[in-house]
């Protein structure tokens, strides 16, 4: 089972700037831990990052038909973004919302998402592990 | 007379999923009717669409000079972008907005727009037709 | 197939008053040019103006079974009438909203219409046009 | 005792259309069926509907000196009209807002109206029913 | 100069009920004193009152060409009537609002006009004075 | 059939503070009427008050498969326990919420109920009479 | 008797600047009129201006025992100052809120007053008669 | 490890009624999975439910100096309890908040919590899983 | 005299836990010194503390006709229970809302109060003292 | 120890108007009273009342160095003025807010305080014993 | 050409206390340089401070003539003058409002100025620099 | 010193159309102007202009490492886009945000920036020289 995993705004930077909120890691090596982890439950991840919304919307677009689940950090995006509610929902398939900090403790207009009420769940404030949560899910759940 | 048709986020998507909302005609289906019949009124069509908010921008702005008037539907970016709203601006070429669905039966977020304020008017809810109405109204009171 | 044309408050002053916003027709000779322009599409229309809520109210109930789709332009009863609402409603006939000045660019009281949602849809700020897109939907799409 | 009940906007088309929201009675046969009801009770019931809201003020005007209770459902015009609000204020006679439907389980419109903290009390939601239990508080309560 | 005296809903049964918020002088007697008191200011008063929206738009639309002030006073229209707000602009005659009562110390919904950023200006809470106040503009100022 | 009659916070005050809001007569003088009232009707009632919350909660999912209707005075819960809506729709038991006063004619607080929405219906203001046309209309409509 | 007329914040500069809105006459000059034209109807007048919340807060303390009412224009202070309210309060004496413009059809924040809810009446933008008109009322109904 | 579960309002009822919400499981066997599945991680799971917000702050004050982390799902107590916020800050006892289903999707009321920003982090939407990731990333990252 | 002190949710927790919000003694150790201060003033202190709302609202009613003045602390259910407050005013004994910390500085949701306004008065931010004043206030003031 | 005691607006009226809601003391006999009262605690009180927001902030610039605590009563400036906010920060000296009536039972823009977020804590309702209580604190626990 | 510099409530106070924020140069330093700095453009630099929101508003009408440019950071008075707006439109000599602060990373209400959308552009944040820049502005623009 | 100037969407078009808002200067123009401006004073220029928000992202990203400061005119993406705050804060340049006009006197939606709370500092409304500031403001404080 294919299941892509999609990064939004400023997500490559991570491990490069303000590891106190989001960690050490660089987000290839997050990546790259979480295609083994993956594989071992059977399934197999292709991984997308943009910090262009568009592209974004154009890569959720082509799974239409090649992936059966799709987990996505929107980062910014999330709290503006209804062209990826729409485009997630024009391809109907079923997506996990992740995040790795806690967007309620932050500024409040991160507690708004655009995509929470028409995500199969929400998966906020642990880090690598909050993909690594998804992962499970599907592999538990979704054949 | 030249008309710039501009359609936004997810609207290639047109005719592919969703059709109980947007009906099962693809957007080339939908552009290759409205050049003919815009051609039979004397209006020169050319068509562009792009997920890329940016992208739409630049070409608002390419048409400075080689068009007399637009049709917009902006998609999601109807909500959120005051960017699109400032470009239409610069240029000053007048513009209708038009919706394929009734924006105001679904999600609250939906009802706000950053360019109907600014537009000659706003045509929603009739889905093909939305194009055909500003056709006509251009064909009928612009020379 | 019959076509009901509402005219909401004021409207029997178009073309006397403010014409910088309305235009300098009157809603007789609009009345009469779009009587002919339907009859041409196989539509007959009938009008009907009032600027008493209540008697548009009477004028929808006494549609029902005679008439096949409304054109209304309420006027000012827009923003305030949930009487005009439920009328539409409990008739079930299929619906048009037009305004011929674009209410968005105007006092922010003219937002908000309580017909929007459950009309078939809005067409804003087209002076006379307004009704002629109605009619041309009506004609094209209905039967 | 002279009870008067008073229905607002809309109420006429009762039976008529929307069944599953009020039921298939008819005005008048509801009303046939309260004035015996309340009779066995010892009230007199006369009845007035209007859709124009100015008609229900002069009603209520006219009821000074004749009536000791009012009954009414003003329909779409319990969130509109402080008009109303007014009349019954200005003659006094005391008065229980009733409604059909459960209008906290519809719009969020329907959810305020300019009634209830005037009102002796208010009944929601039980059709026909609202009526009776009105009539009935009346007959055990007033003389 | 002819000046037209309208008075909105309820303001028919001054001096019959609440004598304590609006005094104990009928509409009548009102007008009559007003009559005379402005007659002896060079000015002839006609009067109009309805409890009925609609019937106040058509006299303000009578009035054009024949008054070149008006007075009124909207009782609860005040606050919920933009088409009396359209035929007051509509016909392009000055106007001045008046209360009887403090609206400021009231309901909170009474703190709201939809007249008075368009009004010539407001005289609130004087009672029959406030009438008078605006006669008195008008003789002063206006020719 | 069984009637479950539940009365929140503080309810069991009655007849012992306030009587200018709530009347003389205490929750078990009440109850006795009721229950009298009730089984010549045909229907048996239980009554439950707590001042606790969850003991409502308790009580409720205990009443799943011996009762048939509810009939609920939450108090102060009204406005604040989205716990007792939840235990009111996990039961499925159809309920009717009432109020001795006239809630809208208090502070704004307790303008807003978590259960009215999902209820049958909402009676307000008539003192024990409230219990007595639920009960009315339980008898009259259920079996 | 005695009345004093408060002028607040910025009305010294009147007649020098901004004439489309206030007016060419100085506050000196109107003054002199009010003086006059009070004087005709058995009123001696008073007059204090100040920029200064503060001194404007003592005036009115002093005025206490002396003047029987207060006409007070408070300028900018109309919208911010809960002091002055307290001050009027504190006092006792019966006053007159007026505007010079009208402040509706200004700035939105100009649409609240900290005033007019204990205020005798409101008089609002009839340039130099809104004074007129205020003491026209005390000298008509004051003694 | 000890870690302590804990179940809000309601949730006893999980598999007795709306199981299109909740699933079919009960609340019993739920516990029982994930004693085991934890018991598999080094985990040693105790459980705790109760419809009564007091005892669940007993709970958790309680649990200080037994138990490493909390899993809680509070049901609706999540959207009105400042008391069980404050209960789990006094024991500074690291939790998670879990909830079966997306109450992004649902009532309005759900959408805020009082215990999200105090969180580790937040799962929303999963079923069982909920718990399961919950159980999942202490073992991973706590000991 | 007698006087009852009520502490509500967590303050059994004081002293254990949050020293630099709270300060280091018990809830007990306050009690006893409290205890102690007021018999030298004449005054009889009884103590309850309880984490369920509702064990707070029957320990107010059952001080009908034993204490002459209430202290509360109702700490979170200051901003949550409108049901406390309607306890307070259904015993009609005279209370005075004390807190230990500054809820102004802290989280925005602790600075609405729903007993305040029926309150004697409120003493906010000054630790153990808050008691100690308001101790002093009764003693000084009541007998 | 010495300590500032501040009074704003109007409370130089104490005891001279409105009895009922602040008494019939004057402040120069609060004062008197409450030097004598701290003078026995071994605190030396010197006092400051001005109506000009200014001059209380000139006032608390001067305190710098030569006070150890203040006791502000601002009245009306508590809710409109930041100056003095900054005016207390900018000298950082600690202080206790207090109030004569209950702020939170009288119009709802007192409810707010710019000072309260700032204060050591804030005392609210007990009259002339406000300022006692703030006394007490000091003098218990500063030194 | 002379310039004006105006420094509102507790400016006075600048470097010498709150360093952290303000930095340690006191005022007079501060206007030694600026008036230095500005000699060599070629202006003239008066200074005014006050808290006194009044005597800041005399200071302006005294302007009216002699200045060309006003500079003028209000403090405090930013967030609720009305009145110093007023003042500088009423003189109608152009303006810059500087802050020496950021003020949108302070508290919320500091985001809001009555006076940014008058002036002729605001500088926020780079404390004795904002002034300079100021000074820059109006040397290489105004003559 | 490397100093990036960032132009966000629509500046491109600055002195192509709209002069009366943004003058008359193309931004190649301004960009050499302010190239030999900074240089001058020690500083190096480098220019960046897009109208796709994540090419500006992207842009920033790349300055880590080689760039001290950063000048940003977001245009419209100043009040929409929470990624390129993201951006700035994750490479951790201190930036100043420039605007040409004085949004704060256009539309309200203007009037919010997402990136003022975390600049150093904020100039607006000065054309051209709002840049020369934010230089001025670098050569002189960084080095």
């Amino acid at each position: 089972m294919n299941v892509l995993v999609i990064n939004g705004a400023n997500l490559n930077m991570l491990g490069k700037r303000e590891p106190e909120i989001y960690g050490r890691e660089t987000l290839d090596e997050i990546n790259l831990y979480l295609k083994e982890y993956a594989k071992n439950k059977g399934l197999k991840l292709d991984f997308f990052q943009s910090n262009l919304e568009g592209e974004i919307i154009n890569r959720i677009h082509d799974a239409y038909g090649s992936f059966s689940y799709i987990i996505i950090n929107p980062g910014a995006f999330t709290h503006t973004s209804i062209a990826i509610r729409d485009a997630l929902l024009s391809v109907g398939i079923p997506f996990i919302e992740v995040h790795l900090s806690n967007v309620y403790s932050r500024e409040p207009f991160r507690k708004f998402s655009y995509l929470s009420d028409v995500a199969k769940g929400v998966i906020t404030g642990f880090g690598r592990d909050s993909y690594l949560m998804a992962i499970d899910y599907i592999a538990r759940n979704v054949r």
